[in-house]
């Protein structure tokens, strides 16, 4: 048994009715990105080490539990959202594989060392410093979703420092930082290898992008077939079903 | 009238009935990268200056022609393929408005002076360095596609001098120059606004990308919905087909 405080709720992962997961409007909830991303990244099947950074709740970590037998470690700086992803991960019983930690992605060195993890995943904050009265409102979602304390090269730099050489960085952002991230990757050393565009409708502009690079790798990117979100009618189009539903 | 030499043959330029494209097999024949990036690219409509790269036998000039009353010159190192170029402007009586230059990109900046176009596109060589035995096989078609007399650096380097601030700079290229692009284009203050990718049937990877950027931009890239080439029957899709026949 696991506790709820304030306005949090317990809702199934997904479809999945063995995996729960403790959320909050006001705190944390976990986005499409999110599921995106535990998709779209490689992971090791049976054996290895997975780090997530910018955790939030542990959607990452407990989804990527369903595709691998590896250790995953979460990261959260914000104490609450950090609480949540440790009774998620209790909740889940799922104690043995996955790992959360609360701490700055900046300062993880001294617990998590240097170049200990042959994947890193990373969901970031999309958007730089907020306003004052944007901060006030609402401080955890201000601090998940903007560049508060971190920015996009402090997450990158951190990807590189904690990815062995030959591993893998996956991240979701937006196609507006497209070029802040190919520029960064490479300035870090982790050459974009795969990437993907969402878009929300067949016509529209893509509003997502999930791309990996891997340390110390020859420059060959590959770009994959772009994924749809909604059909016309605003129902899942088979493929995002397929990942949404299928994980 | 215009003469044709060897293996030189007179096309249609797409179902255009006013408008003669000379080619040859082995010197140099247009691909639908050219036709896409014509199309892609931004001109202004009535007035203004266009720089064309890369060139080969004129046809984005002459595909451009159709869009924009603005003036607009091409650039060919070949000799050979400057000529069939020169010989394109007069077939199709275009000379008030397209003056074609054979020379090296490296190198114009005394005749084209620096910063005076609005626009400037480029379908530059794709591919490193050829073998010699590639080279000696076909010395045209090598240097039209390989970087033997121009890195994408000295391509990127030369839009840069050629274009004004705030005018745009327009190229094709393979997604595996993804990375490479973006950087240089960074490089170069040419900042990456809006992007393009083409796949050749639905399901496949992308094999094409189409990038515009601004001369001394503000950060912010637009990626416009994927471009589909074929359907599963290898007949045009309707908007490949609106822009190989619309233009």
């Amino acid at each position: 048994m696991v506790n709820l405080y304030n306005d949090e709720r317990m809702d199934y992962l997904l479809n999945d009715e063995h995996m729960q997961i403790i959320q909050s409007p006001t705190a944390f909830a976990f986005s499409l990105d999110a599921v995106l991303l535990a998709h779209f990244a490689y992971v090791p099947i049976k054996r290895g080490k997975v780090l997530d950074l910018c955790t939030g709740n542990g959607v990452i970590p407990l989804l990527l539990s369903k595709r691998t037998k590896a250790e995953i470690t979460g990261v959260e700086i914000q104490e609450r959202i950090f609480h949540m992803a440790e009774r998620n991960v209790e909740l889940n019983h799922l104690s043995d594989q996955l790992t959360m930690l609360h701490g700055d992605l900046k300062e993880m060195q001294p617990i998590l060392g240097q170049s200990n993890f042959d994947v890193v995943t990373c969901n970031p904050p999309y958007f730089k410093t907020p306003s004052r009265t944007e901060y006030n409102r609402n401080e955890f979602l201000t601090i998940a979703r903007h560049e508060v304390y971190c920015t996009l090269e402090d997450v990158v730099k951190a990807c590189k420092l904690h990815v062995r050489p030959g591993g893998k960085v996956a991240m979701v952002h937006r196609p507006g930082r497209l070029v802040d991230i190919i520029e960064l990757f490479r300035k870090y050393k982790l050459e974009p290898k795969r990437m993907q565009l969402v878009y929300p409708k067949r016509g529209r502009e893509a509003n997502m992008l999930l791309v990996e690079g891997i340390r110390d790798g020859k420059a060959d990117l590959k770009i994959l077939p772009p994924l749809y979100i909604y059909e016309d009618d605003d129902s899942y189009t088979k493929e995002a079903e397929e990942i949404i539903y299928g994980m």
